[in-house]
């Protein structure tokens, strides 16, 4: 045991100190529990334990924050992150209840976050690759995003209070990390990218040479260090999504800031992207598309069509401020969101194709040809998004793009 | 004297308080000093002491901010002002230097602020309504400006140093008055607008009744809010500039807060064109315009001018961030700037005519009439601005549209 003194210093636990940690800080097993422990983290960040009683059942998870990033130790990361992340998911649990895990503890010595045990969930991305389907995804998502989005903006929000919120949500050092994986080292041969063989040529040709489009990412990356608009999640991908059947729990909210309320969508939709390409692209040649395939089709168009129907909603319900309601300002301000949604999904197409940080979609492709495939029409609609994004209005508007470069490359 | 304990709390002080505050806290003056103390303030949110030992003439300033507004005791304000002023003036002395008074001692507790006494400058505004020409100022604002502004900003400064800037200035008090009274309030019948009679139709018809203009000003309404571009001055008017023919200074920054850059820039502008407006409308009937008029045409044209030329060369030698060098960057970065200029001006010249807070230049002309004139062009000149703000690149546009609606009224 490292150490039983939890109240003094930061240490990092291990199984058995998160055990003892929870018999003396948290009141939340019963007396006679026997509790289990084990680590089941697999994100970049953090060390995730879960805690179990034998005995009754109960069960609970702690979240430690790491001194360094677990992908590399080249991100060297203040702890103040498993802060964000508690009053975050509290803020979260207001906006938008029932879409996060409940916060049951928060300890800013230890660094750590008990919450909500979702072992009967799974990670979204692991379910996808297994093909499974979830039709209330989109209405699920779309509900958290307009909620969380809409809500904490100045549209609807006290004005002094949401500046209250960008103050507290600061948040330099997980800023950094998104300003140059995502906008900036993707698009020029940087040699923290992770290029796949096959694709190299494509990514010189199409990506790193293309003046025009790295003009535009650049703006994108302005955009989002200036443009305080949501208390945005800030890292919403299927590795972010716990699911089952019936329920949608976001999670890992600790690259939260107040940014552009496009990112969270164009995370979503990238996303579901590339778990639409890897079904089509592993699919046995001359078969029909599966259920599945057409499930991600559904999903892709109707988290942006939701997103439009209930923000439309929302904003008649919820808006409070006067000049908000002018003529004309709700269009002007969703098409606004809309154009960044459009953006960031083409910026997080490209740099989990070609960055640091890949996605299991792409890369559990086990055809070299395939692989490739995939990749280019990646690559290929992330540009297209990028470019074309003034014009991306419906979710029929992104399947075009898309089946159009599925159809070419 | 009310109070000369200043180690424990708050309290407004008197011009003898302030000579005891100066003997016991500050090391400014001699030992032999005798000191006189006068409040000389005539702004709207802080008392402002002039301290002169008169044996040896050397002399300081003592600004405290009060507990509430002095225009209205509807403006309740946390004192924090100060705190905020004094840190900026620090700034700016650091990225400007010579464009601001130096500042010696901040007291977080009194709420003051000692500086540097400028009694040998005039408040601009005051030296412009004699008619007083400063053929240097455009040269030296823009030179503040470009500083300021574009050091200030994610192009230039290391981004999570910006991050911590931005958290720093966080200034919901303040801005929610520029909210309030520069983009809400003077766009409808609010009972604080102060309407002259004259220009009440023309204000009814031409402001109130317009929703295109209403549109575009809940534009910049909610960039204002959520745009945090470059540490901006925020309330950058000749009520705030402290001159003299060879030296500019520019004061009171404590509106400040990380906002879109066009803001300072527009309200220099907009500025201008009342003292420009005024020296046009009270000319004597047939007469040449003066040089001062003269001088007027061409500062305003050289702000935008100037502002353009050394934007280039400091983003040519100061830039840092890799992805800001990607050509055509530079020219959409500073078009947004421009653009945001045209439209901050165009509402300084609105609510500065029909909103709580008026200008001399306009109040003052003691004709009915020519007052009447005077407004209406400033109205109908800010909303060509704001209206065709894409469209301003250079002091040409400014001048011509404004000669258009002095030619038009």
């Amino acid at each position: 045991m490292s150490n039983t003194d939890f109240k003094t210093e930061y240490f990092t636990m291990k199984e058995e100190d998160v055990i003892q940690y929870v018999k003396t800080e948290l009141s939340f097993f019963k007396e006679d529990a026997k509790l289990e422990c084990k680590e089941i983290g697999d994100g970049n960040l953090n060390y995730v334990f879960l805690v179990k009683d034998e005995v009754h059942g109960d069960s609970i998870i702690i979240k430690q924050a790491g001194p360094v990033a677990r992908i590399s130790d080249e991100f060297k990361l203040s702890p103040d992150r498993n802060r964000i992340e508690s009053e975050i998911l509290k803020i979260h649990d207001e906006l938008a209840e029932g879409f996060v895990p409940k916060v049951y503890h928060y300890d800013p010595i230890m660094n750590c976050t008990a919450m909500e045990d979702l072992s009967d969930h799974t990670i979204m991305r692991d379910a996808l690759m297994n093909k499974e389907s979830f039709p209330l995804f989109a209405d699920h998502i779309t509900t958290f995003m307009v909620n969380t989005l809409l809500l904490s903006s100045d549209v609807v929000m006290e004005h002094k209070k949401k500046k209250d919120l960008v103050k507290s949500f600061v948040n330099p050092e997980l800023c950094e990390i998104s300003e140059d994986l995502v906008f900036t080292e993707p698009f020029f041969d940087c040699v923290r990218n992770d290029v796949f063989a096959g694709t190299r040529d494509f990514v010189e040709k199409e990506i790193w040479s293309d003046d025009a489009l790295k003009l535009e990412t650049a703006k994108l990356k302005f955009d989002f260090m200036a443009n305080a608009q949501s208390l945005i999640h800030g890292d919403l991908h299927t590795g972010s999504v716990f699911i089952k059947p019936d329920s949608t729990k976001v999670i890992d909210p600790e690259f939260a800031f107040y940014g552009p309320a496009g990112y969270d969508v164009g995370n979503v939709i990238a996303n579901l992207i590339f778990a639409y390409v890897n079904g089509v692209v592993t699919m046995d040649e001359g078969s029909e598309k599966s259920e599945y395939v057409g499930f991600l089709e559904k999903t892709i168009t109707d988290v942006i069509d939701l997103f439009n129907n209930k923000f439309k909603v929302a904003w008649d319900t919820y808006v409070t401020e006067q000049t908000a309601k002018y003529p004309g300002f709700m269009d002007h301000y969703l098409a606004s969101i809309l154009k960044d949604t459009a953006g960031i999904a083409g910026c997080e197409l490209i740099r989990r194709t070609v960055g640091l940080a890949h996605v299991k979609d792409l890369t559990s492709i086990e055809s070299a040809e395939k692989r490739t495939r995939a990749e280019k029409v990646c690559l290929a609609v992330g540009k297209a998004f990028i470019l074309e994004r003034e014009n991306l209005h419906s979710g029929e508007n992104y399947m075009e793009i898309l089946n159009q470069k599925m159809n070419e490359i």
